[in-house]
């Protein structure tokens, strides 16, 4: 932690600053320039962090030097960590692609679906449960029944569950029916459901928050680290912004940062990061090339019924060919995506 | 529901959106113009609005006529709403004040400032038991302790009770110690919590999310309506934006646009708008002088030692001067502070 | 300017960073914490600013400590600066209201306007001869017939004279007409056009870019000043963000961010702010309340007819008891508007 | 345009508006729903667009059907436009990419980069004579000296040369040097230099301004077109958002948006849109991969010395790298590199 003195700031100002950081048990270090006087901390930052220091006489900025997150960070495992979810590996060289509509809505559909995302080549299925919409008149999910249905065309197909947790109190239920549980965009902050996730044994994909940082997103994985389960999947799905020809813009650039940040893997949601159809195979190549370690994917066998979401699902034929133009792109980054 | 049509659309293209509708029990208005064709839909707009019809071919773009807010418009009710609150009264004449540090710390640190802000003007204490904290690691509040220690301290001072509420499971076990449930930002999309505060008797805060649009944040009071509770006051507490000088960017001008949309009345938080305790003063006369029905304002006795939020907390003092300048302010507008 | 290493980071990493400032003959001050070594650098900021130190193999990041303006700065010039405008004093007790049509239009429409803002109160009239505008279809101004009317309108009604300048050319031109020269939103970064009002000898209003920070605006400012000219006044004018109810979202906290700064008076124009009529009338008078040291509102006689800007201009009658209202709210911080 | 009247509206407030726009020789088609009374505009739209309908009583909101964009749209051409600059041909199936320094600073220096960077395989050099900086006191580049310095350094090495033209007065003396001129971000909206490069004979690269939305890239774009300049390549650099780690945020899916709306090539330049050199490769690929029509990139050989932008400029030796990682990927996609 660095403080930085106003011109104007006294001997006696300094004094209480300094004061202050000694009573909380840490050092100092002054350095007196010719316009400022700069108060370096020397101990742990994060005790320091948040004391309100920029209120005191004198003070013009505080700035901190370290990140604030730990367990999530490269410093404090070098190597990227790989997640398993029921044997399919994220992180590493293979690029799982999760495919599937926005909402369970019919055992035969989804079933439907999930043969044919399969014979494309995804290894998991997506499918909301349980809803998270912006009207209290929309469809709000099947609950339970839709996580059966899951979980049957899991037996059928193989492929593994992925579908959203909203609340704490649905998370023992939830847990025999997926593979890995997500917390969405609106629950990036939810810290009480972030803390129930980081008690269990169960792959977390975790979405970053519409106006999230990336700083606060990681602080979010942080959460759930912090209690015990590393097991976390971060998914950059789009943040808002003024501009208005997209759902929201595809922060593509999120995903070498993370990288560069954090051990764990970052797959990409092209769907609600742009949605709109037409734009999600060129977003999806982008986000691949970019090195995305996998892409969740709405894909609907009848996108103009779909109850949800249908303007951003993919046919299970587009689907199909966007897979076959993202394997030489992965190729072309030494990956695979099978 | 207005549907526009490509100049290159077929005459089939136009007649599967007409079916379409049809067959969702609605009537259609062709419009056939120079350049384009254009579909209006004859009925009620919510069965068509969370259909797809973006993706049928030939269409250009879906335009949507109605707000997909109901209960809480002026359209559905014309008169101003009053929110009671044990007594206190927003959204007519007066202008409550609820003043109060960001957490509850101690009983004795609450009750001081608790005297302080009421000799100021306030008429209700907020103060968190519960805190939603970016980090892991730092103070996560004192729970149900915290709860009865504002119980005690309205009990002596006559202060009513804002606290905030972030999971479902604590809402029973809340509902004796509070007089208002706050929904914070990072839970304005917490649909399962919206739905149960919608189930009680009890007056509700509702924050603005980050980067909420107002149809959102409207959606989200909508939420709480559409259950049967009524008693919902709005708060505007600045939204995410490029700008970097302060905490937040104080969305003033949505106080207005609430006030033309909605008959529920809205307050402003200066203290998470700026988040500098420099800017509060200034930025608190102009929530009032924009129509505010209210402000929640951070008060500390002792800000250099607060737990959480030091640097955008005011001293008592200052928030008695500011206090005292609201008053012409408020009563240039014809309202008062008490 | 303080230099943070990597944790990794070696001697060899350190010492190259230290010779390259010791090169520029500048001198460092070493800390080394536990965590981390801090390299901060004693002597003039400003050389080092523009050198790229971030990517000297070992550093994390570089933090700068001075603020980049200087002439425009509350550390430069501790007094409030006072503009005056042919007379008419920026930045003191009084605060003066610019208003007009967004372009001039006739002679007999300007006139007829001026004559009922000028009875209303206003000390200056806008109207644009040179229109930044969107597309090259739309009314691009009258040009210099333009001008002449405006000098012919001041004639008569002693309004003083407010228009903008678009093109370095223009200047010489211009200056008989003008009493103030804008610079519009959209040239806030145009350096050449602001190093060229920086020579002359005529006050400028300088708006704020769409998406500029407080930096950035500052920065351009201090392009005029540098140059000689110091009689500047800024102008908030919203800023582009998510929200989509107003045409822009007013920053009203940058009234009081930029007096903290800066000594330069600050208005603010509401009309381009939130763009729509009827929200213009509260969010005045916020800013107002905020500090403003003036405002500048497009009226036009019959906004119905108005070439440009209609939906956001006032009719005379409306700007007269915005104008009535302001004046309690003036008045309650001790200022007055004529 | 249609125009949605409020449920209130009476038979007079429409028949206002359908006088209004029959007055302007054009017609109207009604259609009177449940809940509210649409007028629908029949005619050109243009005319209607600068009307300020929505000031009129019991207008709700007036929605546009058309895009206010003619000569750059796929509607007005719909093969892809090819815009050949010099001989490198922008839009096709080569990708050809820019590369070079941020600005010119000596001629050994620039001979030294641009050989280098041919041999990886780029066909143009960039780098500015007349630099656009936000702070006075910076470099603002060699002016005419530096458009010297790139012919000769183009008659040595065969690379065509790009360069940025800020002010109307330098464009005459600029043509003989630059094979294509470019508009920089902060002059997106300069209206006046769009105007006049769109009456000369030589390419056009247009940036995108830095909170422009695509609809306002496009308009400036069609003011060039629209003064007979045709030969326009636009540039998409990053838009401003919260996100903090990045300058800008790459904003990839513009890409293919401005595809299906355009028929003009877009480039994509990462060094300005992410700021940081370890993220302008990965950010490059997922560019190619969208579908960019080229690249433009900063190269400089000795990063630690360049007068602007060093932390963003890649070395010979990374771009090198990077070229030989594009290619794959290109190809992949059916294209070339050179």
């Amino acid at each position: 932690m660095i403080i930085v003195m106003e011109s104007t700031a006294t001997k006696d100002d300094i004094q209480a600053v300094v004061d202050k950081i000694k009573g909380m048990g840490l050092d100092v270090h002054l350095s007196s320039g010719k316009e400022r006087t700069i108060i370096g901390v020397i101990g742990d930052e994060a005790e320091v962090r948040t004391k309100p220091l920029s209120i005191y006489k004198g003070v013009e900025k505080v700035m901190a030097i370290l990140q604030p997150f730990k367990l999530v960070s490269t410093e404090f495992k070098k190597e990227r960590s790989i997640i398993d979810v029921d044997g399919v590996r994220f992180g590493g060289n293979l690029i799982p692609i999760i495919a599937g509509p926005c909402s369970v809505e019919t055992e035969e559909g989804l079933l439907d679906v999930a043969y044919k995302v399969k014979a494309a080549g995804a290894s998991l299925i997506r499918g909301g449960a349980f809803k998270p919409r912006t009207s209290p008149y929309s469809f709000q999910g099947l609950g339970e029944e839709g996580l059966k249905i899951l979980k049957r065309v899991k037996q059928k197909t193989g492929l593994r569950v992925v579908t959203e947790l909203m609340d704490t109190r649905d998370l023992e239920m939830m847990l025999p029916y997926a593979d890995m549980l997500q917390i969405g965009t609106r629950n990036m902050q939810n810290f009480n459901l972030l803390k129930e996730v980081g008690k269990v044994n169960k792959p977390i994909l975790l979405k970053r928050g519409m106006s999230a940082t990336i700083k606060e997103f990681l602080m979010s994985a942080e959460y759930i680290l912090s209690q015990g389960n590393h097991n976390v999947i971060l998914c950059e799905r789009g943040i808002r912004t003024f501009s208005d020809v997209t759902r929201n813009t595809a922060d593509i650039s999120a995903i070498p940062v993370v990288h560069s940040l954090s051990h764990l893997p970052i797959i990409f949601d092209p769907s609600h990061a742009v949605g709109i159809w037409k734009y999600i195979s060129p977003i999806s190549l982008a986000a691949i090339a970019a090195g995305a370690d996998g892409l969740i994917i709405e894909v609907h066998s009848n996108p103009k019924e779909a109850i949800s979401d249908g303007e951003q699902s993919l046919k299970p034929e587009t689907f199909k060919s966007l897979m076959r133009d993202i394997k030489p792109i992965a190729r072309a980054l030494g990956r695979t995506l099978e």
